[in-house]
């Protein structure tokens, strides 16, 4: 459901606006594309979402596990359900397999996506295999969902909340993108492990996700995927408001700070962190507060929503603010 | 939910085959990996199916329209539920795009998924955008079904049916492998453009397959995806009994015996026709006949189900049979 990397020359956020327009609404469509997951609903409302790992635009091979593989392929998925307040029951999986992979190594793939699913309470109850020259997986969940939280509904006036921390993936990926290559100094193990596990393990933070839903204190909900810039872009486009983040509230992790220094960029645009990105309006702040100690995960006031027409706005430690390209995370690499 | 390609050196029906038993079935899951599609049920039972396309195993770029890749990879997919008896709901895509296309053919092969699918009565609700190396299109048809038909229902005495004409599409494929390579002489261009419409725009029997599972008249049925022969041994094997197929009996179209003559191996072996294939219990025979001329399909009795273990046998004209390797349909290319 998502279009998470600039592709050369395709321009895909403008191809899939024009498309998107042309998708008439079918028959229990209750939500089509442009949000985290599709709402259908055939008697109970079905959330339908896809996302693909290709290697060498996502990943190298060397660079994760086989288990890690399928494992990060099923949860990148898991993470629109969560940002859609829902519960992921059944998965598919799609795979492109070069005939260099060995049949251990497609076992242990399979295997980290079972697990993967598994622990969110969902089964995967079909797939496809099919020759490819590079390995891709392409991974479809069903889940359910109550009262889908929407992109849409940001008023000018919320607050702006992200979960956990960012920027770790994108750390992890300059470091991997670069190793060999010039750095300041190497890193601690501790510090590159933790960056490491966050690229290659995210954490889907569903219980977050349906509990904000289903206390209703959330006007709206991404996942952040391709860079908190781009994504809050994302909420405002949809919301038809602005934003303003302040630059030194973003959390960081202790290891991002260690490996990267104090140069914010990647946590602000950094993609793959899948955190919830969320606005709560003002009315409801009092509720949002009582529930927010009870919520699994760390939760952060980044910034606010303002007027303005999908611009999101970076205020640096000095007061000043800047607008930052939509552009978004590139990718280490683009076919 | 299909396995269609050999991989070089990864044997993918044995890797299914060990994979299966681990699978689980987690609550609403009514129907696991295995056959055309998975059945779960949140309250009405859901279809759930992908297949992919990708570009150097089951096409050249050159040898379909952008239009027609993405009808195709739609059309595969809606066959599964045909051979389900089901009826498609909603689609997704998940693209893998070379930065080499343009963004007019993305529009077009958009415009051909989205036309395949509204044809059908279902809607495209969402998909995922991929850099990749080179085209890939993977499609999940989520569809409703009251009682879907499975491939385990077949016993022995049961007559077994095909829909249109079988080899058709390896016969377009055969052709354009070879294309500029020694052949007998230049088919007809009627001959020819007719085999490679079946191999661009197969024709899913949603109909048929609705009107066949409603009239609970066949214990069996799945589509010709991988040949005839390995497509029955899919049926065999979960059903645990064996089948012989009349290989004069076996429908063939005028332009298959124009261009390839009568060796009627593609017609037994050839992949990607799409054709259903099904048993019928000799109880319900007359209430079949009954049935069969409503059909909009043409459907032919090709062979019987027999005792055995999975086997299926083919009896030549001089009443001869042999036993075909389960190898099946080799595509013309393997990664």
């Amino acid at each position: 459901m998502r279009v998470r990397h600039s592709l050369a020359d395709v321009g895909e956020f403008g191809f899939l606006r024009r498309l998107l327009p042309s998708l008439k609404r079918g028959r229990g469509v209750l939500v089509g594309p442009g949000d985290d997951c599709a709402v259908v609903t055939t008697g109970k409302r079905i959330l339908l979402t896809t996302d693909a790992l290709v290697e060498g635009v996502h990943f190298e091979r060397g660079w994760l596990s086989p288990e890690e593989i399928g494992a990060k392929a099923v949860l990148v998925n898991l993470s629109d359900v969560a940002a859609m307040g829902g519960r992921p029951r059944f998965l598919l999986l799609s795979l492109g397999v070069p005939g260099s992979i060995s049949r251990t190594d497609l076992e242990r793939l399979h295997r980290g996506a079972e697990r993967a699913a598994r622990r969110a309470g969902a089964a995967i109850v079909g797939g496809n295999l099919s020759a490819a020259e590079r390995l891709f997986v392409s991974v479809v969940v069903v889940g359910e969902v109550d009262k889908p939280i929407l992109r849409r509904g940001a008023r000018p006036g919320d607050r702006v909340y992200v979960s956990g921390t960012l920027g770790d993936a994108a750390a992890a990926v300059a470091w991997l993108a670069n190793a060999g290559g010039s750095r300041r100094a190497a890193p601690r193990r501790r510090d590159l492990s933790f960056l490491l596990r966050r690229f290659a393990a995210p954490t889907p933070r569903l219980e977050s996700g349906r509990r904000l839903a289903a206390a209703g204190v959330v006007s709206a909900m991404i996942d952040v995927s391709d860079g908190l810039v781009q994504d809050l872009g994302h909420i405002c486009a949809a919301s038809r408001v602005g934003a303003v983040v302040r630059e030194d509230e973003v959390p960081r992790s202790a290891a991002y700070d260690a490996v990267i220094g104090a140069d914010a960029t990647l946590s602000l645009r950094g993609g793959e962190d899948y955190e919830l990105l969320f606005t709560v309006p003002r009315a409801k702040q009092a509720r949002f507060e009582r529930l927010r100690p009870r919520l699994p995960d760390r939760i952060t006031l980044v910034g606010e929503i303002t007027a303005g027409t999908g611009s999101v706005r970076v205020r640096d430690r000095s007061g000043r603010t800047r607008r930052l390209q939509s552009g978004g995370f590139q990718h280490f690499r683009l076919a």
